[in-house]
């Protein structure tokens, strides 16, 4: 048997949910051989995308380098609007350690696709989560807070890890980092209340009191005419999905509000979904063996 | 790119739940180059077993019957004793058209283990389901009625569709057929009550008014002082298994008896777990590309 390649998941987020044709340019820009492109998830409420690469170190970062130079050059944060926060068209760079990868190895190329952005596109650059080479950027909410509108302000008293100490005109500014699997969880409510989807946030988020792996914001959906509650599991096996589902139906129930959908943005590893199948059916030894296209000899 | 194979999926049930050496034997024959065995599935309390086996037509035949060699040597039906009705050490052997796999191959696939059966091993053979030659014998629970013990008598007025009249000694007689796949999926209720299971497997099974495709039977499972729901779920896409499940929460409910287990017996398609996602997260698209390790690129 052949050994199997060390694996990189990576999910660069962009400021761009709505034109078709930038985001196919993204796409297209990330078709690296050897490079899988499990999915381009858009939302135009969000007004940002996220791609899904999968590939060994080398192709994976040719390909995530090129579909930031494409972002930068066709998204100008002077004209964005959208609910989800952001600092640039390139917003956030994450790499995970997938098959045979180590977290060390994720966050060398992390810093090598930051030098590459701060030498090559101009950018300022953050190192967050693993990465992070001040304890105040670990977090990427506090990376990313005053957004791309203060980030001329930002820069003067908090300079980046790498590249230039003002923002790049149209392209802002890119968290880049190693980090763990995460799972991008949306909840929509069945009413427009954003105050009540901000209380749920609050309930349910762990830094104010909630569940430990969960971080949580609350969105107006226009479209939709609803609002969403938005997290983020950051440790998907200790808080698992149904966990934090359950206590965003409890929490909405109690304030006369009821869940009419959810959705994951990018994808979730079968682990979680292993985690649904045992809590929801009470069926404690479910998991991939028991599924047929899974199932080894 | 070569063409992929023509797979079917054999699930043999054998009338021993016990004996880890026999058990051993059966699966132990089933292993043929080129089929996969994708799981040995034993239960005490019915004193059953549930072979899984998955291959191309020419190994996987060889290897359904080397197990069924195997089981009628060593299993003898005068001895045996469990909750769930058998007539034979080798009980059913169902053949199910996996991918790029025909119905009619199926079918022509489970008349090739029949005549083989009835000629090397002296069983009275049973055509069920879609490979049925007569109507009485469309449903496994019709073919199935009066077990072992009461097959001498029945054979006198219901001869077998191929083999000899009589039962043999100690392996009584075999029912074969083609199906679509099926989803054996238990329930365990926190009662000993085996009344209350009847009445729920009664309200839950399509042939008395329930639910069209759940096939539903009430087991005393002694092991662990609880009752049973034991439903096969025989069209999972149409009447899928949340709603199977939610059924028997709610008659259970209304009894004063509540669900603690659920169990599948051998494996499920990876559909009927889209279905489990789909249904308990309010996720209307979740599907396999939302999956890391099953997403294409």
């Amino acid at each position: 048997m052949s050994r199997s390649p060390t694996l990189f998941e990576c999910v660069p987020n962009f400021s761009e949910g709505r034109r078709v044709d930038v985001l196919d340019a993204i796409k297209k820009a990330a078709r690296v051989p050897g490079v899988r492109v499990l999915g381009l998830d858009s939302d135009p409420d969000h007004n940002r995308a996220v791609l899904t690469l999968m590939g060994e170190r080398k192709p994976l970062a040719a390909a995530v380098f090129e579909s930031m130079i494409t972002a930068a050059a066709l998204i100008d944060l002077r004209l964005h609007h959208g609910t989800h926060p952001r600092i640039g068209a390139v917003d956030v760079v994450p790499f995970v350690p997938w098959q045979n990868a180590t977290m060390e190895e994720a966050k060398e190329l992390s810093y090598e696709i930051g030098e590459r952005a701060a030498r090559e596109l101009q950018l300022p650059v953050f190192y967050y989560a693993e990465s992070a080479l001040r304890p105040e950027h670990v977090n990427l909410a506090d990376v990313r807070r005053g957004e791309f509108e203060g980030l001329s302000d930002r820069l003067l008293h908090d300079p980046p890890d790498q590249g230039p100490s003002v923002p790049h005109p149209t392209a802002g500014a890119v968290a880049i980092g190693a980090r763990h699997v995460l799972i991008a969880f949306n909840v929509y409510l069945d009413t427009p209340d954003l105050g009540a989807a901000k209380k749920i946030a609050r309930a349910v988020r762990g830094s104010s009191g909630g569940l430990v792996g969960v971080k949580a914001l609350a969105m107006d959906i226009q479209s939709r005419g609803r609002v969403q509650v938005s997290m983020n599991l950051v440790d998907y096996r200790t808080t698992s999905l149904p966990r934090a589902l359950e206590m965003v139906r409890r929490e909405a129930e109690r304030l006369g509000f009821r869940v009419v959908e959810s959705e994951v943005v990018g994808l979730m590893p079968f682990a979680a979904v292993e985690d649904v199948a045992q809590y929801y059916l009470q069926m404690p030894d479910f998991d991939r063996k028991r599924v047929i296209e899974l199932a080894d000899d």
